[in-house]
Protein backbone atom coordinates (compact mmCIF):
# COMPACT_ATOMS: atom_id res chain seq x y z
CA UNK A 1 0.00 0.00 0.00
CA UNK A 2 1.36 3.42 -1.02
CA UNK A 3 1.46 6.22 0.89
CA UNK A 4 2.15 10.12 0.05
CA UNK A 5 4.83 11.56 2.88
CA UNK A 6 4.32 14.55 3.41
CA UNK A 7 6.18 17.51 5.51
CA UNK A 8 5.38 20.94 6.08
CA UNK A 9 7.64 23.48 6.84
CA UNK A 10 7.65 27.87 6.53
CA UNK A 11 9.67 30.33 4.78
CA UNK A 12 12.58 31.54 6.57
CA UNK A 13 13.06 35.34 5.73
CA UNK A 14 16.61 34.91 4.58
CA UNK A 15 15.41 32.38 1.89
CA UNK A 16 13.44 35.02 0.64
CA UNK A 17 15.24 37.40 -2.36
CA UNK A 18 14.72 40.84 -3.42
CA UNK A 19 11.76 39.89 -4.98
CA UNK A 20 10.49 39.06 -1.61
CA UNK A 21 9.74 35.56 -2.97
CA UNK A 22 11.92 32.12 -2.18
CA UNK A 23 15.09 32.09 -4.12
CA UNK A 24 15.18 29.25 -6.71
CA UNK A 25 17.82 27.08 -5.37
CA UNK A 26 16.17 26.83 -1.83
CA UNK A 27 13.47 24.88 -3.03
CA UNK A 28 16.20 22.11 -4.23
CA UNK A 29 16.83 22.89 0.09
CA UNK A 30 13.71 21.77 0.50
CA UNK A 31 13.57 18.35 -1.00
CA UNK A 32 16.38 17.49 0.48
CA UNK A 33 14.79 18.60 4.02
CA UNK A 34 11.29 16.70 2.92
CA UNK A 35 13.86 13.61 1.85
CA UNK A 36 15.82 13.56 5.36
CA UNK A 37 12.17 13.47 7.28
CA UNK A 38 10.91 10.52 4.70
CA UNK A 39 13.97 8.81 5.71
CA UNK A 40 12.94 9.56 9.66
CA UNK A 41 9.48 7.87 9.16
CA UNK A 42 10.53 5.28 7.02
CA UNK A 43 13.74 3.81 8.20
CA UNK A 44 14.65 5.67 11.01
CA UNK A 45 16.98 8.68 10.82
CA UNK A 46 19.25 9.07 8.09
CA UNK A 47 22.34 8.63 9.90
CA UNK A 48 21.45 5.68 10.88
CA UNK A 49 22.07 4.52 7.15
CA UNK A 50 25.25 6.34 6.56
CA UNK A 51 27.02 4.76 9.93
CA UNK A 52 25.93 1.59 8.69
CA UNK A 53 27.92 2.40 5.42
CA UNK A 54 25.72 3.22 2.76
CA UNK A 55 24.95 7.24 1.88
CA UNK A 56 22.97 8.74 -1.51
CA UNK A 57 24.53 11.26 -3.72
CA UNK A 58 22.13 13.41 -5.32
CA UNK A 59 22.49 12.31 -9.49
CA UNK A 60 19.87 14.48 -10.63
CA UNK A 61 17.77 17.70 -9.82
CA UNK A 62 14.55 19.39 -11.27
CA UNK A 63 12.15 21.49 -10.38
CA UNK A 64 9.37 23.68 -12.16
CA UNK A 65 8.44 26.93 -10.48
CA UNK A 66 4.42 26.78 -10.78
CA UNK A 67 3.63 29.98 -7.94
CA UNK A 68 5.51 31.73 -5.96
CA UNK A 69 6.17 31.33 -2.17
CA UNK A 70 6.84 34.22 0.03
CA UNK A 71 8.38 34.67 3.35
CA UNK A 72 6.32 33.38 6.27
CA UNK A 73 4.40 30.84 4.36
CA UNK A 74 3.14 27.44 5.64
CA UNK A 75 4.36 25.34 2.41
CA UNK A 76 3.26 21.05 2.37
CA UNK A 77 6.19 19.09 0.26
CA UNK A 78 4.60 15.79 -0.52
CA UNK A 79 7.24 13.14 -1.58
CA UNK A 80 6.53 9.80 -3.55
CA UNK A 81 9.06 7.59 -4.39
CA UNK A 82 8.49 6.72 -8.34
CA UNK A 83 11.00 3.95 -8.79
CA UNK A 84 13.83 1.74 -7.32
CA UNK A 85 16.40 0.77 -9.15
CA UNK A 86 19.07 -1.66 -8.35
CA UNK A 87 21.05 1.14 -7.22
CA UNK A 88 19.08 4.33 -7.72
CA UNK A 89 15.99 5.99 -6.47
CA UNK A 90 13.27 8.46 -8.13
CA UNK A 91 11.56 10.84 -6.46
CA UNK A 92 8.68 12.80 -7.18
CA UNK A 93 8.19 16.06 -4.88
CA UNK A 94 5.15 18.80 -5.25
CA UNK A 95 5.85 21.87 -2.75
CA UNK A 96 2.08 22.97 -1.85
CA UNK A 97 0.67 26.34 0.12
CA UNK A 98 -2.96 25.40 0.84
CA UNK A 99 -4.40 24.01 -2.90
CA UNK A 100 -2.16 25.60 -4.75
CA UNK A 101 0.91 23.75 -6.05
CA UNK A 102 4.23 25.81 -6.08
CA UNK A 103 6.73 23.87 -7.16
CA UNK A 104 6.90 20.08 -9.00
CA UNK A 105 10.35 18.38 -8.65
CA UNK A 106 11.55 15.29 -9.16
CA UNK A 107 15.14 13.84 -8.25
CA UNK A 108 17.38 11.13 -8.65
CA UNK A 109 19.35 9.19 -6.07
CA UNK A 110 22.32 6.77 -6.16
CA UNK A 111 23.35 4.84 -3.41
CA UNK A 112 26.85 5.14 -2.98
CA UNK A 113 29.13 2.63 -0.28
CA UNK A 114 30.55 5.16 2.44
CA UNK A 115 33.71 3.25 2.10
CA UNK A 116 34.62 3.24 -1.55
CA UNK A 117 32.28 6.12 -2.53
CA UNK A 118 31.20 3.74 -5.32
CA UNK A 119 27.37 2.39 -6.40
CA UNK A 120 26.05 -0.13 -4.30
CA UNK A 121 22.74 -2.16 -4.02
CA UNK A 122 20.17 -0.42 -1.95
CA UNK A 123 20.50 -2.23 1.28
CA UNK A 124 17.39 -4.50 1.60
CA UNK A 125 15.75 -3.04 4.52
CA UNK A 126 16.08 0.35 3.08
CA UNK A 127 14.04 -0.97 -0.02
CA UNK A 128 11.33 -2.12 2.35
CA UNK A 129 10.98 0.64 4.12
CA UNK A 130 10.99 2.70 0.40
CA UNK A 131 8.52 0.88 -1.07
CA UNK A 132 6.10 1.72 1.81
CA UNK A 133 6.13 5.37 -0.31
CA UNK A 134 6.54 4.31 -3.92
CA UNK A 135 3.62 5.60 -6.45
CA UNK A 136 1.53 2.77 -7.43
CA UNK A 137 1.88 2.37 -11.51
CA UNK A 138 -0.59 3.66 -13.66
CA UNK A 139 -2.36 0.50 -15.11
CA UNK A 140 -2.73 1.11 -18.44
CA UNK A 141 -5.67 0.06 -20.49
CA UNK A 142 -6.91 -2.13 -17.58
CA UNK B 1 28.61 34.45 -34.25
CA UNK B 2 27.51 33.03 -30.63
CA UNK B 3 30.21 33.18 -28.44
CA UNK B 4 30.13 30.60 -25.10
CA UNK B 5 30.45 33.06 -22.09
CA UNK B 6 32.43 31.88 -19.19
CA UNK B 7 32.10 32.88 -15.65
CA UNK B 8 35.11 31.51 -13.08
CA UNK B 9 33.73 31.09 -9.50
CA UNK B 10 36.03 29.13 -6.20
CA UNK B 11 34.03 26.95 -4.15
CA UNK B 12 33.29 28.69 -0.67
CA UNK B 13 33.75 26.27 2.46
CA UNK B 14 29.95 26.95 3.74
CA UNK B 15 28.50 25.98 0.06
CA UNK B 16 30.22 22.25 0.96
CA UNK B 17 27.97 19.55 3.04
CA UNK B 18 29.68 16.90 5.84
CA UNK B 19 30.03 15.25 2.35
CA UNK B 20 32.69 17.33 1.79
CA UNK B 21 31.16 18.07 -1.74
CA UNK B 22 29.10 21.45 -2.78
CA UNK B 23 25.70 20.95 -1.65
CA UNK B 24 23.21 20.03 -4.77
CA UNK B 25 21.19 23.07 -4.11
CA UNK B 26 23.75 25.37 -4.42
CA UNK B 27 24.73 24.56 -8.27
CA UNK B 28 21.49 26.63 -8.74
CA UNK B 29 22.51 29.36 -6.94
CA UNK B 30 26.19 29.21 -9.20
CA UNK B 31 24.09 29.33 -12.24
CA UNK B 32 21.75 32.33 -10.69
CA UNK B 33 25.30 33.89 -10.01
CA UNK B 34 26.99 32.82 -14.18
CA UNK B 35 23.92 34.53 -15.48
CA UNK B 36 24.06 37.99 -13.69
CA UNK B 37 27.85 38.41 -15.23
CA UNK B 38 26.34 37.37 -18.72
CA UNK B 39 23.99 40.07 -18.11
CA UNK B 40 26.85 42.56 -17.28
CA UNK B 41 29.17 41.42 -20.06
CA UNK B 42 26.24 41.22 -22.76
CA UNK B 43 24.32 44.49 -21.58
CA UNK B 44 25.36 46.17 -18.82
CA UNK B 45 24.58 45.21 -14.93
CA UNK B 46 20.88 43.12 -14.21
CA UNK B 47 19.87 46.22 -11.73
CA UNK B 48 19.81 48.33 -15.12
CA UNK B 49 16.97 46.01 -16.50
CA UNK B 50 14.77 45.89 -13.37
CA UNK B 51 14.84 49.20 -13.11
CA UNK B 52 13.96 50.43 -16.61
CA UNK B 53 10.61 47.70 -15.77
CA UNK B 54 11.54 44.25 -16.81
CA UNK B 55 12.27 41.60 -14.76
CA UNK B 56 13.04 37.69 -14.71
CA UNK B 57 11.26 35.19 -13.11
CA UNK B 58 12.74 31.24 -13.18
CA UNK B 59 10.26 28.82 -14.63
CA UNK B 60 12.25 25.57 -14.54
CA UNK B 61 15.86 24.57 -13.32
CA UNK B 62 17.45 21.63 -14.27
CA UNK B 63 21.00 19.90 -12.72
CA UNK B 64 22.57 16.73 -13.81
CA UNK B 65 25.57 15.80 -11.45
CA UNK B 66 28.51 14.02 -13.22
CA UNK B 67 31.07 14.63 -10.73
CA UNK B 68 32.24 16.44 -7.10
CA UNK B 69 33.15 19.64 -6.46
CA UNK B 70 34.68 20.48 -3.49
CA UNK B 71 35.90 23.31 -0.96
CA UNK B 72 38.59 26.20 -3.00
CA UNK B 73 37.91 24.25 -6.41
CA UNK B 74 38.09 27.19 -8.88
CA UNK B 75 34.62 26.15 -11.19
CA UNK B 76 34.62 27.65 -14.31
CA UNK B 77 30.50 28.01 -15.62
CA UNK B 78 30.04 28.40 -18.98
CA UNK B 79 26.21 29.72 -20.00
CA UNK B 80 24.81 29.22 -23.70
CA UNK B 81 21.63 30.89 -24.32
CA UNK B 82 19.66 28.22 -26.52
CA UNK B 83 16.31 29.62 -27.36
CA UNK B 84 14.62 33.35 -27.17
CA UNK B 85 11.25 32.83 -27.41
CA UNK B 86 8.85 35.85 -27.38
CA UNK B 87 8.20 36.04 -23.65
CA UNK B 88 11.38 33.07 -22.42
CA UNK B 89 14.71 32.37 -22.69
CA UNK B 90 16.64 28.79 -22.57
CA UNK B 91 19.48 28.84 -21.17
CA UNK B 92 21.68 25.55 -20.99
CA UNK B 93 24.66 25.53 -18.48
CA UNK B 94 28.20 23.58 -17.72
CA UNK B 95 30.26 24.08 -14.67
CA UNK B 96 33.63 22.42 -15.15
CA UNK B 97 37.16 21.85 -13.17
CA UNK B 98 39.34 22.40 -15.66
CA UNK B 99 38.40 19.49 -18.41
CA UNK B 100 35.97 17.63 -16.22
CA UNK B 101 32.38 18.56 -16.23
CA UNK B 102 31.11 18.82 -12.81
CA UNK B 103 27.33 19.75 -13.75
CA UNK B 104 25.28 20.26 -16.48
CA UNK B 105 22.11 22.50 -16.15
CA UNK B 106 19.59 23.95 -18.27
CA UNK B 107 17.08 26.98 -17.22
CA UNK B 108 13.92 28.39 -18.62
CA UNK B 109 13.44 32.03 -17.33
CA UNK B 110 10.15 33.97 -18.29
CA UNK B 111 10.22 38.20 -18.71
CA UNK B 112 7.99 39.85 -16.23
CA UNK B 113 6.95 43.34 -16.35
CA UNK B 114 8.08 44.50 -12.70
CA UNK B 115 5.22 46.83 -12.11
CA UNK B 116 2.31 44.17 -12.94
CA UNK B 117 4.20 40.75 -12.55
CA UNK B 118 2.96 39.65 -16.26
CA UNK B 119 4.72 37.93 -18.70
CA UNK B 120 6.18 40.45 -21.18
CA UNK B 121 7.76 40.55 -24.51
CA UNK B 122 12.23 40.72 -24.29
CA UNK B 123 12.56 43.87 -24.71
CA UNK B 124 14.88 45.02 -27.74
CA UNK B 125 17.38 45.49 -26.61
CA UNK B 126 17.99 43.04 -24.43
CA UNK B 127 17.02 40.64 -27.14
CA UNK B 128 19.97 41.80 -29.32
CA UNK B 129 22.40 41.37 -26.72
CA UNK B 130 21.46 37.60 -25.52
CA UNK B 131 21.59 36.56 -29.40
CA UNK B 132 25.29 37.31 -28.98
CA UNK B 133 25.21 34.30 -26.69
CA UNK B 134 22.35 32.39 -28.35
CA UNK B 135 24.05 28.78 -29.70
CA UNK B 136 24.20 27.96 -33.49
CA UNK B 137 21.55 25.85 -34.31
CA UNK B 138 22.41 22.29 -35.35
CA UNK B 139 21.66 21.63 -38.87
CA UNK B 140 19.94 19.08 -39.94
CA UNK B 141 20.96 17.05 -42.86
CA UNK B 142 22.65 19.92 -44.37
CA UNK C 1 5.75 38.42 34.33
CA UNK C 2 8.80 37.45 32.07
CA UNK C 3 8.60 34.07 30.34
CA UNK C 4 11.40 32.92 28.18
CA UNK C 5 10.49 32.16 24.60
CA UNK C 6 11.53 28.80 22.73
CA UNK C 7 11.49 27.51 19.66
CA UNK C 8 12.88 23.92 18.45
CA UNK C 9 14.37 23.34 14.98
CA UNK C 10 16.18 20.29 13.30
CA UNK C 11 19.66 20.81 11.72
CA UNK C 12 19.59 20.95 7.69
CA UNK C 13 21.83 18.72 6.08
CA UNK C 14 22.61 21.59 3.75
CA UNK C 15 23.15 24.18 6.73
CA UNK C 16 26.65 21.71 7.98
CA UNK C 17 30.32 22.08 6.14
CA UNK C 18 32.74 19.77 5.92
CA UNK C 19 33.86 19.46 9.46
CA UNK C 20 30.15 18.50 9.34
CA UNK C 21 28.40 20.36 12.00
CA UNK C 22 26.36 23.22 11.24
CA UNK C 23 28.42 26.33 9.60
CA UNK C 24 28.91 29.39 11.69
CA UNK C 25 27.00 31.79 9.72
CA UNK C 26 24.11 29.52 9.60
CA UNK C 27 23.63 30.09 13.81
CA UNK C 28 22.45 34.17 12.77
CA UNK C 29 19.81 32.61 10.62
CA UNK C 30 18.98 30.74 13.21
CA UNK C 31 18.45 33.60 15.73
CA UNK C 32 16.39 34.89 12.62
CA UNK C 33 14.16 32.29 12.72
CA UNK C 34 13.59 32.40 16.09
CA UNK C 35 12.97 35.92 16.46
CA UNK C 36 9.93 35.26 14.07
CA UNK C 37 8.59 32.47 15.67
CA UNK C 38 8.63 34.80 18.96
CA UNK C 39 6.79 37.86 16.85
CA UNK C 40 4.20 34.79 16.06
CA UNK C 41 3.52 34.21 19.84
CA UNK C 42 4.08 37.72 20.91
CA UNK C 43 2.36 39.99 17.96
CA UNK C 44 1.22 38.15 15.78
CA UNK C 45 3.03 37.32 12.47
CA UNK C 46 6.15 39.51 11.49
CA UNK C 47 4.50 40.69 8.13
CA UNK C 48 1.63 42.24 10.06
CA UNK C 49 4.07 44.91 11.41
CA UNK C 50 5.48 45.48 8.20
CA UNK C 51 2.29 45.45 6.26
CA UNK C 52 1.45 48.77 8.87
CA UNK C 53 4.52 50.55 7.84
CA UNK C 54 7.76 49.21 10.64
CA UNK C 55 10.31 47.56 10.27
CA UNK C 56 13.16 45.83 12.01
CA UNK C 57 16.95 46.71 10.51
CA UNK C 58 19.81 44.34 12.62
CA UNK C 59 22.66 46.95 14.12
CA UNK C 60 25.12 44.05 15.66
CA UNK C 61 25.34 40.12 16.11
CA UNK C 62 27.14 38.18 17.90
CA UNK C 63 27.66 34.90 18.73
CA UNK C 64 29.63 32.67 21.02
CA UNK C 65 30.36 29.19 19.68
CA UNK C 66 30.65 26.42 22.63
CA UNK C 67 29.80 23.26 21.39
CA UNK C 68 29.58 21.80 17.93
CA UNK C 69 25.70 20.56 16.58
CA UNK C 70 25.61 18.15 13.83
CA UNK C 71 23.01 17.54 10.92
CA UNK C 72 19.79 16.20 12.24
CA UNK C 73 20.37 17.67 16.09
CA UNK C 74 17.38 18.85 17.19
CA UNK C 75 17.89 22.32 18.79
CA UNK C 76 15.86 24.45 20.94
CA UNK C 77 16.62 28.32 20.70
CA UNK C 78 15.74 29.98 23.60
CA UNK C 79 15.18 34.10 23.35
CA UNK C 80 14.87 36.88 25.64
CA UNK C 81 14.74 40.43 25.26
CA UNK C 82 17.16 42.16 27.52
CA UNK C 83 16.32 45.48 26.58
CA UNK C 84 13.61 47.74 24.98
CA UNK C 85 14.51 51.11 24.36
CA UNK C 86 12.73 54.38 22.46
CA UNK C 87 14.00 52.55 18.96
CA UNK C 88 15.73 49.46 19.86
CA UNK C 89 15.65 46.05 21.06
CA UNK C 90 18.49 43.96 22.80
CA UNK C 91 17.57 40.30 22.64
CA UNK C 92 19.66 37.18 24.10
CA UNK C 93 19.80 33.63 22.37
CA UNK C 94 20.48 30.75 23.88
CA UNK C 95 20.72 27.88 20.99
CA UNK C 96 20.86 24.01 23.12
CA UNK C 97 20.81 20.43 22.47
CA UNK C 98 18.99 18.63 25.47
CA UNK C 99 21.47 20.21 28.42
CA UNK C 100 24.31 21.50 26.21
CA UNK C 101 24.39 24.88 25.27
CA UNK C 102 25.72 24.84 22.10
CA UNK C 103 25.79 28.67 21.00
CA UNK C 104 24.93 31.77 22.92
CA UNK C 105 24.35 35.23 21.10
CA UNK C 106 22.61 38.71 21.26
CA UNK C 107 21.19 40.99 19.09
CA UNK C 108 20.68 44.62 18.53
CA UNK C 109 18.04 45.27 16.16
CA UNK C 110 16.70 49.14 15.47
CA UNK C 111 12.75 49.61 14.59
CA UNK C 112 12.50 51.81 11.31
CA UNK C 113 9.90 53.33 9.44
CA UNK C 114 9.09 51.41 6.04
CA UNK C 115 8.43 54.16 3.83
CA UNK C 116 11.79 56.30 4.54
CA UNK C 117 14.23 53.76 6.38
CA UNK C 118 14.82 56.01 9.45
CA UNK C 119 14.33 55.23 12.74
CA UNK C 120 11.26 54.98 14.66
CA UNK C 121 9.99 54.47 18.06
CA UNK C 122 8.78 51.37 18.77
CA UNK C 123 5.02 50.84 18.39
CA UNK C 124 2.71 50.65 21.92
CA UNK C 125 1.23 47.25 20.65
CA UNK C 126 4.71 46.10 20.14
CA UNK C 127 6.43 46.98 22.75
CA UNK C 128 3.19 45.82 25.16
CA UNK C 129 4.01 42.59 23.73
CA UNK C 130 7.96 42.20 24.00
CA UNK C 131 7.52 43.27 27.49
CA UNK C 132 5.91 39.97 28.30
CA UNK C 133 9.45 38.51 26.94
CA UNK C 134 11.69 41.00 28.82
CA UNK C 135 14.17 39.66 30.83
CA UNK C 136 13.94 40.37 34.54
CA UNK C 137 16.37 43.18 35.88
CA UNK C 138 19.25 42.06 38.15
CA UNK C 139 18.71 43.25 41.67
CA UNK C 140 21.76 44.67 43.22
CA UNK C 141 22.25 44.44 46.41
CA UNK C 142 18.72 44.04 47.04
CA UNK D 1 55.75 44.64 8.25
CA UNK D 2 51.95 44.23 9.08
CA UNK D 3 49.78 44.82 5.70
CA UNK D 4 46.06 44.80 5.30
CA UNK D 5 44.96 41.98 3.56
CA UNK D 6 42.17 42.98 1.30
CA UNK D 7 39.74 40.26 -0.76
CA UNK D 8 37.09 41.71 -3.13
CA UNK D 9 33.74 40.10 -3.49
CA UNK D 10 30.16 40.80 -5.42
CA UNK D 11 26.84 40.34 -3.74
CA UNK D 12 24.96 37.47 -5.15
CA UNK D 13 20.93 37.96 -6.32
CA UNK D 14 20.40 34.74 -3.52
CA UNK D 15 22.31 35.95 -0.45
CA UNK D 16 20.14 39.68 -0.36
CA UNK D 17 16.26 39.07 1.50
CA UNK D 18 13.21 41.18 0.84
CA UNK D 19 14.57 44.43 2.46
CA UNK D 20 17.11 44.09 -0.51
CA UNK D 21 19.83 44.11 1.30
CA UNK D 22 22.45 41.40 1.97
CA UNK D 23 21.01 39.30 5.04
CA UNK D 24 22.43 39.61 7.88
CA UNK D 25 23.80 36.16 8.51
CA UNK D 26 25.90 36.00 5.43
CA UNK D 27 28.29 38.57 6.37
CA UNK D 28 29.90 35.83 8.67
CA UNK D 29 30.22 34.07 5.70
CA UNK D 30 32.22 36.68 3.58
CA UNK D 31 34.19 37.06 6.41
CA UNK D 32 34.97 33.52 5.75
CA UNK D 33 35.97 33.85 2.46
CA UNK D 34 38.23 36.61 2.99
CA UNK D 35 39.61 34.19 5.80
CA UNK D 36 40.19 31.59 3.19
CA UNK D 37 41.54 34.31 0.84
CA UNK D 38 43.76 35.40 3.46
CA UNK D 39 45.09 32.19 4.28
CA UNK D 40 46.09 31.49 0.63
CA UNK D 41 48.06 34.97 0.30
CA UNK D 42 49.66 34.18 3.34
CA UNK D 43 50.13 30.46 3.80
CA UNK D 44 49.30 28.49 0.64
CA UNK D 45 45.68 27.13 0.80
CA UNK D 46 43.60 26.13 3.64
CA UNK D 47 43.16 22.86 2.81
CA UNK D 48 47.25 21.97 2.82
CA UNK D 49 47.03 23.00 6.79
CA UNK D 50 43.97 20.57 7.24
CA UNK D 51 45.96 17.81 5.38
CA UNK D 52 48.68 17.98 7.50
CA UNK D 53 46.44 17.73 10.48
CA UNK D 54 45.45 21.25 11.86
CA UNK D 55 42.22 22.70 11.34
CA UNK D 56 40.60 25.66 12.91
CA UNK D 57 36.99 26.21 14.37
CA UNK D 58 35.00 29.55 15.30
CA UNK D 59 34.81 30.41 19.06
CA UNK D 60 32.88 33.78 18.45
CA UNK D 61 32.11 36.21 15.78
CA UNK D 62 30.66 39.42 15.65
CA UNK D 63 29.34 42.35 13.58
CA UNK D 64 28.22 46.14 13.81
CA UNK D 65 25.81 46.78 10.52
CA UNK D 66 26.68 50.24 9.69
CA UNK D 67 25.13 50.59 5.96
CA UNK D 68 23.31 48.23 3.63
CA UNK D 69 24.68 46.20 0.97
CA UNK D 70 22.47 45.49 -1.90
CA UNK D 71 22.34 43.27 -4.68
CA UNK D 72 25.62 43.16 -7.34
CA UNK D 73 27.68 45.87 -4.81
CA UNK D 74 31.28 45.58 -5.25
CA UNK D 75 32.54 44.86 -1.82
CA UNK D 76 35.79 45.00 -0.18
CA UNK D 77 36.64 43.60 2.53
CA UNK D 78 40.10 43.90 4.67
CA UNK D 79 41.02 41.10 6.71
CA UNK D 80 43.65 41.99 10.19
CA UNK D 81 45.01 39.55 12.80
CA UNK D 82 44.87 41.56 15.21
CA UNK D 83 46.09 38.93 18.10
CA UNK D 84 48.05 35.54 18.46
CA UNK D 85 47.68 33.99 21.17
CA UNK D 86 48.95 29.92 21.61
CA UNK D 87 46.54 28.46 20.24
CA UNK D 88 43.76 31.29 19.22
CA UNK D 89 43.53 33.99 16.65
CA UNK D 90 41.74 37.25 16.20
CA UNK D 91 40.87 39.29 13.42
CA UNK D 92 39.29 42.39 12.57
CA UNK D 93 37.25 42.38 9.35
CA UNK D 94 35.98 45.85 7.75
CA UNK D 95 33.79 45.31 4.92
CA UNK D 96 33.50 48.26 2.56
CA UNK D 97 31.93 50.00 -0.35
CA UNK D 98 33.94 52.41 -1.92
CA UNK D 99 34.46 54.61 1.27
CA UNK D 100 31.22 53.47 2.84
CA UNK D 101 32.07 50.90 5.95
CA UNK D 102 29.20 48.74 5.62
CA UNK D 103 30.25 46.00 8.14
CA UNK D 104 32.64 46.11 11.07
CA UNK D 105 33.31 42.57 11.95
CA UNK D 106 35.82 40.93 14.62
CA UNK D 107 36.15 36.82 14.93
CA UNK D 108 38.19 34.84 17.42
CA UNK D 109 39.37 31.35 15.73
CA UNK D 110 40.58 28.28 17.98
CA UNK D 111 43.26 25.66 16.68
CA UNK D 112 42.85 22.23 16.70
CA UNK D 113 43.77 19.61 16.32
CA UNK D 114 42.34 17.67 13.37
CA UNK D 115 42.53 13.63 14.59
CA UNK D 116 41.53 14.38 18.21
CA UNK D 117 39.42 17.40 17.65
CA UNK D 118 41.51 19.24 20.53
CA UNK D 119 43.10 22.63 20.68
CA UNK D 120 46.60 22.73 20.01
CA UNK D 121 49.46 25.81 19.66
CA UNK D 122 49.23 27.11 16.12
CA UNK D 123 51.86 25.67 13.79
CA UNK D 124 55.19 27.72 13.58
CA UNK D 125 55.42 28.52 9.98
CA UNK D 126 51.45 29.42 10.07
CA UNK D 127 52.42 32.03 12.89
CA UNK D 128 55.03 33.64 10.51
CA UNK D 129 52.73 34.20 7.90
CA UNK D 130 49.79 35.14 10.18
CA UNK D 131 52.38 37.29 11.78
CA UNK D 132 52.86 39.43 8.33
CA UNK D 133 48.53 40.64 8.67
CA UNK D 134 49.87 41.58 12.27
CA UNK D 135 47.87 44.69 13.09
CA UNK D 136 51.15 46.83 14.79
CA UNK D 137 50.38 47.64 18.81
CA UNK D 138 49.30 50.65 19.18
CA UNK D 139 52.53 52.30 21.19
CA UNK D 140 51.48 53.93 24.21
CA UNK D 141 53.26 57.40 25.64
CA UNK D 142 55.96 56.12 23.05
Amino acid sequence: MSRPFTHALRVRYGECDPQGVVFNANFFMYFDVALTELWREALGSYTDMTASGTDMVVAEARARYLAPAVFDDELEIEVLVTHLGTTSMLTRMSVRRGATEVVAGEMRHVFVDVEHGTKTAIPEDIRRGLERHLAPKVEVGA
